[in-house]
């Protein structure tokens, strides 16, 4: 038997952060019919975003990354407390990465990564969804990378 | 029994603005198999847009809240004219923001809360969706916001 | 019986380029209970970017508007290979379209009517989707234009 994505965190020295508190009117996760509406996760501490800036400018790639892989453990967090359980997943079907971007920077796909990568880890090609990634001009806070979610679930 | 959406509405002494008229191949409302998508919403009166600009540098935050809000208006007759009555909606799902920014505007949640307050206001609980909001370089005709919805429906 | 959209595509003197290999750790096309989710399409020959940088700077809207039906048929191509066939294609839902916008750009609708318009060419009215149109700081490697597609399969 394959082991769970909660293992699978474990093995990889992973931890979930605590559930994001929503920064204004909505819902962290809406289930509803079969499907999982993660809401755009940028990374912060103790409510404050980490690593604020533009990418190229303020952050680097591969900091962007790495927070790119930080809104997923986000994202995962949140999940798992409206299901109770990462064993609910069935298939992520779409994953959004929004990059803070200075003008001259063209590699998002590559800060994305930071976050398919780890889905494909934790739920193999049950993890691995249709992908959009763009760069835009500020995000919230100055975060540099924001990622929403899209999932089926049990 | 809730009142419904139309007297909540009538409450608030909001109205229904007349449904937009796409600006392009487009439907401005899909509904398919219990799904109700609608486009992006931009605020506009007689086909021309509402106080264009950036926000920060053409268009205060507050302003741009409002907008928010009307263009949360629209995306309800849009979706009124689709379902032929508002008690059709079940539970919105995914609200997007793009916010068109100047570098340094970094409140796109606050200009956010104008469509989802009003859908909380509307329709409770199942007015709170999923949310993404965002930072763009421009809109189509230089519009500050853009809202998209994605709910259930019956 | 109405013509198929491949005769269409023929009629039309189009043809679907080979699909496009993923950039990255995501999937071309997620297929998932009747739904397929095709990855943001930016137009590449042979893993080159096609008229790189950003629309009315260094592209023409004309040029951006045939690149946004350029995308879309190397969407359909990903989408013939993960189906089989386009007649599985039931109706399309929501079509999302970035365009790396020069400040003082503010026609991505009518960029974004070089996808739609060819859907409606090849689907009819199931063709016709809910759309969103903004304007980006800058795409991965350059793009012009990015294009996401959200339909219903059989």
């Amino acid at each position: 038997m394959a082991p769970s994505a909660a293992e699978r965190l474990r093995a990889l020295r992973l931890e979930l952060p605590p559930p994001p508190r929503p920064a204004g009117t909505y819902a962290p996760v809406v289930v509803a019919e079969g499907r999982a509406f993660i809401s755009g996760q940028i990374v912060t501490e103790g409510g404050t975003v980490v690593r604020p800036g533009r990418v190229d400018h303020d952050v680097s790639a591969d900091v962007a990354k790495e927070l790119a892989q930080r809104a997923t453990l986000q994202g995962l967090s949140a999940l798992n407390a409206a299901l109770g359980s990462l064993d609910r997943v069935r298939r992520f079907l779409r994953v959004a990465v929004y990059v803070a971007s200075s003008p001259g920077f063209d590699r998002q796909h590559e800060v994305a990564n930071g976050a398919t990568e780890l889905l494909v880890d934790l739920f193999g090609e049950d993890g691995r969804p249709a992908r959009v990634a763009v760069g835009v001009a500020v995000l919230p806070l100055n975060a540099p990378v924001e990622v929403e979610f899209l999932l089926a679930v049990e």
